[in-house]
């Protein structure tokens, strides 16, 4: 038991494993590319819920429902969870937590809750004291458009730039005892804010704290990014993945073909209309929780970084002509029997 | 090094210590009871900022210099600064992070955000691996009245239980080495709902929230409340001072003058026109990092719970109609001589 520091600012838990995960999302979601990967699809985005709201706490929910039915544990057996979305307070993870009354620590990186979730989870499992931790991380598409940017009636028109938010929802149970996934290490993201004020173009500005993250995450752990199978980011996108491929080239850093994107991967480009691809803390969070927690286990892949971006804004900073502030949190995830 | 549970959801870290405190409030809260315990008053609640919310961060900013000034520290000594604020996106602690662009971790559970930042930090820390990190909260009045309420401009008549939102920082340095003030316990709240609606009376809606933490913290560490020479609930005020006496009674569990209240302390009811009194993260974080550290560090208090409350409703949520879900996390705090 312990965590070890490594480097300047990442830290490798001992013996911390995700043990099951959940990933529940919507319809458009469910047609993309990962469609097959996912626990459960929503056949539209509210069901019999009375509103958008209530929609996202229950894909939460229902993301929980499918990650402790996995894991084999009941609500008894976690101590704390560690999760938060995009809505105005947090409001989503708070009002789910009525339901399951364990200890709540409420978590906000916008699109990089659900890192910044399980890199405190996994830090505080490997300090000792805590014995299982579920983290987690949601969005709804139709929730976030009427807090952000305009009525869903109004249909306006979306830039190529502009990122889709993601109804999707992903938990994953963290324990000590063993599990198919082990999590190395942890490096948590610094603010980086180069000046970009579109909230459209989010990717974009997303990018330098993407590079930020995962250059001091490889140069602490003496890493390259051949070591990995994958680099997910989380929500940069098309756009912001060719930004990021080329800040960091400029920088000496070469990214290859492990270079991926959560919100590149989530929709297909040719007919989804999603144009800069899924944004959003749900999106990385069922990114994980559903693909790459199975490829995981199931071996297809047995080294990753997941580094989910957040873009930390508000409607009101944006309208006082402020710059976005952004985050990436980095996770490094092995197959267990390969570490 | 490490962290020893107590009983079912009680944490004892090994060695935590508050080295240093900041706390910087605006002209009313200085004008009250506590004022000459703080560290900075402002003598305006906008200063020469161009907004309200800018002003916030600067708050924000000058609690952070206070506190590592006082702890000797500069910012490449901080491992991890973990805070929040009550802004839609916390975008006080985002923006304010620009500036140390030390890795950070957002956390939310509205007015109870200052313990659950102390408490995951104190925990993080007692894990090993992080050697120091920055807790904080803040507020403004200013800010909170236009996003939740009314535009000050109209005036709009209060009723009697309604709260103050703080102009008010605090933040403080935990560290691993010796300091004047040691972390003894931490325990995180869980969401407690009793079906309360009005955003007008929080403090009540809250009470039931600050007993179940209070009772689980007591009877998981064998304590009693006569082991305290303090237990200060967040943002109760005046009237869930009351609710919360009379609902721990009919369980059993009964305060003596040890029970006081952050936000009932930080104004006077006589003549400062608050009401049920102060409210806010910044409230119990400046409350905090000014009076009861300073009470803690010249021996005045030898053994505080610290039990900030928590509001996890939102605008959104009020307008819905639904219930306000409340929380509490407790820290106890004891003089560093006396443990």
């Amino acid at each position: 038991m312990g965590i070890k520091r490594v480097g300047r600012e990442t830290y490798r838990p001992d013996s911390v494993y995700v043990t099951a995960t959940g990933a529940v999302v919507g319809p458009k979601e469910g047609q993309g590319p990962l469609g097959g990967e996912f626990d459960r699809i929503w056949q539209d985005e509210i069901r019999n819920f009375s509103s958008f709201e209530k929609a996202e706490q229950g894909l939460l929910r229902e993301a929980y429902e499918e990650a402790m039915g996995k894991a084999g544990r009941s609500w008894e057996d976690i101590d704390l969870v560690l999760g938060g979305d995009l809505l105005d307070q947090t409001i989503s993870t708070n009002f789910a937590a009525r339901d399951h009354t364990r200890p709540l620590a409420g978590v906000f990186s916008a699109c990089a809750t659900f890192t910044e979730a399980m890199g405190l989870g996994a830090l505080l499992l490997g300090g000792g004291g805590l014995r299982r931790v579920l983290v987690s991380a949601s969005s709804h598409h139709s929730t976030a458009e009427r807090q952000f940017r305009f009525p869903l009636e109004l249909g306006y028109q979306r830039p190529p730039t502009a990122a889709w938010t993601a109804t999707a929802a992903g938990a994953a149970v963290l324990e000590r005892e063993a599990g198919p996934i082990r999590v190395e290490a942890v490096t948590l993201g610094r603010v980086i804010d180069i000046g970009g004020k579109d909230p459209n173009d989010m990717g974009s500005a997303m990018a330098p704290a993407a590079y930020d993250t995962i250059s001091r995450h490889l140069s602490n752990s003496g890493s390259s990014t051949k070591d990995y199978d994958a680099i997910f980011t989380g929500d940069l996108g098309h756009f912001g993945l060719k930004m990021l491929t080329r800040y960091a080239q400029e920088r000496g850093l070469v990214f290859g073909s492990e270079l991926d994107d959560c919100g590149r991967a989530l929709y297909s480009q040719d007919d989804q209309d999603t144009h800069n691809g899924g944004s959003g803390p749900g999106c990385s969070a069922s990114v994980f929780a559903g693909p790459l927690a199975r490829r995981l286990t199931q071996g297809r892949l047995t080294r990753i970084l997941l580094v989910a971006t957040g873009a930390l804004f508000s409607p009101t900073t944006f309208q006082q002509g402020e710059t976005i502030p952004c985050i990436a949190h980095a996770v490094e995830l092995v197959k267990a029997e390969e570490a």
